[in-house]
């Protein structure tokens, strides 16, 4: 990476910070959840309108938009991270059923009428069954930076959802094993799909039992350490080391970066990694909510644009089987008191998480191009509609769904 | 960048950081300045010893370690911001003299017996010009980071060096100007290099007249906003925008990042913009020292090398001409009572500077292999030499530097 090149990514940087603080304050003062106004501000500069960040491609990146794309990543880790943090891991435990029960019918629910959707506008039966998939994952992020926006983090309601999302991750592991399986290879190898969601579970119960013990010793090594910083890097790295282990077993790396805060926020330190963290994460959140601003690019939703317009009622169709199928998954909450409709809301966005199911449907040519814009708009409009629903949503119960 | 690039980037930070982190606190241990650990880190990890990061080509490189640069790079930014944010700007103005002295002498000394030494070896005029203004320049870093680590950045020693390194880098600007006249063009244009060192001066000294202005009322505009995390992030921006500016003037950034520290210093939020970088900064700053360490292949040094061995004698004679002649710059102080040999040890590191410096050459075809080899040599000697020796020189005359 050449001076220049940093150069670059240092005014990249620079203009969407800038714009998503600019555009986040103008949401705040219209009172909407600043995400939109950093969602809107990536947009923006965005390649289908100013073109000043272009992800067109992105496994092929420049230097400089790659590690932009780093720095998002390390910012939605962060969230994940510092939402883990603020929460007790027993509330989580109580909502368990609540939480299982929406993951599954926010999972079976819209991919089997995406299946269906699918083949009634004509798609074959291996296409279908990976646009099904697709709208399966909930994107945990725009929801988890919503709820924290509105002070909403440690209600019922944002840990239902929050449950639902990492369970969604699990089972999101398992339908792609199975995915592939069918529409690569032709048929399922049922002891791989167990071993590989196994492996899974048994990462985040056995990760977060022994993480439980070991945290604290880790904590006093750290203390104990004379060069400074030592207590914020730990936690970083704990955070790091979750996140990457994750991903090496098919899970997201935020569902990682979620369990190490939890872990830590049972230490005594938990006030200090806090806010050691906050201004990591005052600068990279942002920045992850631009760059999927700007990943959507709004010319899928353009009728007149003919190299779309073909996929516009497929889209359509998919966008509301998407919406309705996840508020749907809220019913599935069994705890009383709690905002059904709020935890289904929740769940709608599909975010960076649809965004990589289709391209790599796209990469490995999979689906065509007007099933892969349909993907996009259902990315695009679950995304963007989420933070002012959910809040009217959650304004309108406010009362009933406050944790106690 | 697919999730295995990120994921592959995360373990790089991983493994850069906890080793950093170790090799710190055993220098810290062994009563040496931890950036000694960072840079052993950065080395063992680099392609000479495990090859785990490679950075082989800094023009050409892979997207995880592209991110990773990037991440390095604001980390000497932060470095300098903070050095800046800890200092007062009329300290500087005081020592204005002495540093001008200083900068001067540690340009033309080395500039004009690399020369020679270059020539006495039969290098030709042009590359023997090339050589000797790649001994000119001042890494910074590892000094700022020295004097920070052994408590010391306030006293005039620092400040001294500190004022020299600024200055150094805009006459590295106008040599540089110079030298690829007479190298490429094989004439010099006096009015560009007029030019080119004009605007950098004025950006210097007109940036911080107005920022000193400007701040105040920006910061005051921040305060105002309901968003999160909008001091840190404003001064943070302030900060990118500054290292941005001098870079595209052809300054360092980090000359540019030092100036938005001397204006925030002013503010009256100095200490909590200082609290919201610390985080930040102990998180990057040790990646950037381990990323030097990286970049210098000891392979250099390696006399049973043939690749390299023609270079010996040469590398040999330029590593003795690059340090003595930065003591001896150490007699340009003017001022009483300051260590003189201190000042002169804190500008020997010539760093990522001089890595630039025989990157271009190598790149543009004007130096060959050995040539090569030979910088790189003085790179790897100054920059290790100097975080120990300067300890040692510091604590000798501790009582007579320390500011009053």
């Amino acid at each position: 990476m050449s001076p220049d090149q940093v150069a670059q990514c240092l005014l990249y940087v620079i203009v969407a910070l800038l714009l998503a603080k600019l555009l986040g304050e103008l949401a705040e003062r219209l009172k909407q959840a600043p995400v939109v106004g950093e969602l809107l501000a990536g947009v923006i500069l965005g390649g289908g309108v100013l073109g000043f960040i272009r992800l067109d491609n992105p496994l092929h990146l420049t230097a400089s938009t790659s590690a932009l794309v780093l720095l998002a990543e390390l910012g939605v880790i962060l969230l994940l991270f510092e939402v883990g943090l603020e929460s007790d891991l027993d509330d989580f435990l109580k909502v368990g059923p609540s939480a299982l029960m929406v993951a599954v019918v926010g999972v079976v629910g819209p991919f089997v009428t995406g299946f269906l959707v699918s083949r009634w506008f004509g798609l074959s039966v291996p296409v279908s069954v990976f646009m099904g998939a697709s709208l399966t994952a909930t994107s945990v992020g725009v929801t988890a930076r919503t709820f924290s926006d509105l002070g909403q983090i440690n209600t019922n309601v944002a840990k239902i959802v929050l449950g639902a999302a990492v369970i969604d991750d699990v089972l999101g592991l398992i339908i792609l094993a199975v995915v592939s399986s069918i529409v690569i290879d032709g048929s399922i190898s049922l002891t791989k799909v167990a071993i590989t969601a196994g492996t899974a579970i048994v990462f985040l119960v056995g990760g977060i039992v022994i993480g439980l013990r070991l945290a604290p010793y880790m904590m006093v090594a750290a203390k104990r350490v004379r060069t400074r910083g030592m207590l914020t890097i730990s936690a970083f790295l704990f955070c790091l080391a979750f996140a990457y282990i994750a991903h090496k077993l098919g899970l997201a790396p935020i569902v990682g970066a979620f369990a190490a805060g939890l872990i830590l926020a049972k230490t005594e330190d938990q006030v200090h990694i806090q806010a050691g963290m906050k201004p990591l994460a005052d600068i990279l959140i942002p920045i992850f909510f631009v760059m999927l601003g700007v990943s959507v690019n709004l010319a899928v939703l353009n009728p007149f644009n003919s190299a779309y317009s073909g996929s516009l009622a497929l889209a359509g169709a998919l966008v509301l089987t998407a919406i309705v199928m996840k508020v749907v998954a809220g019913l599935g909450v069994l705890r009383k008191g709690v905002n059904r409709l709020a935890v289904g809301v929740g769940m709608i966005p599909r975010g960076e998480v649809g965004l990589i199911f289709a391209s790599i449907g796209w990469s490995r040519r999979i689906i065509n191009s007007s099933e892969y814009a349909a993907i996009l708009a259902v990315v695009i409009v679950t995304t963007m509609i989420t933070p002012p629903i959910l809040k009217l949503v959650l304004a309108k119960h406010a009362d009933k769904t406050r944790h106690a």
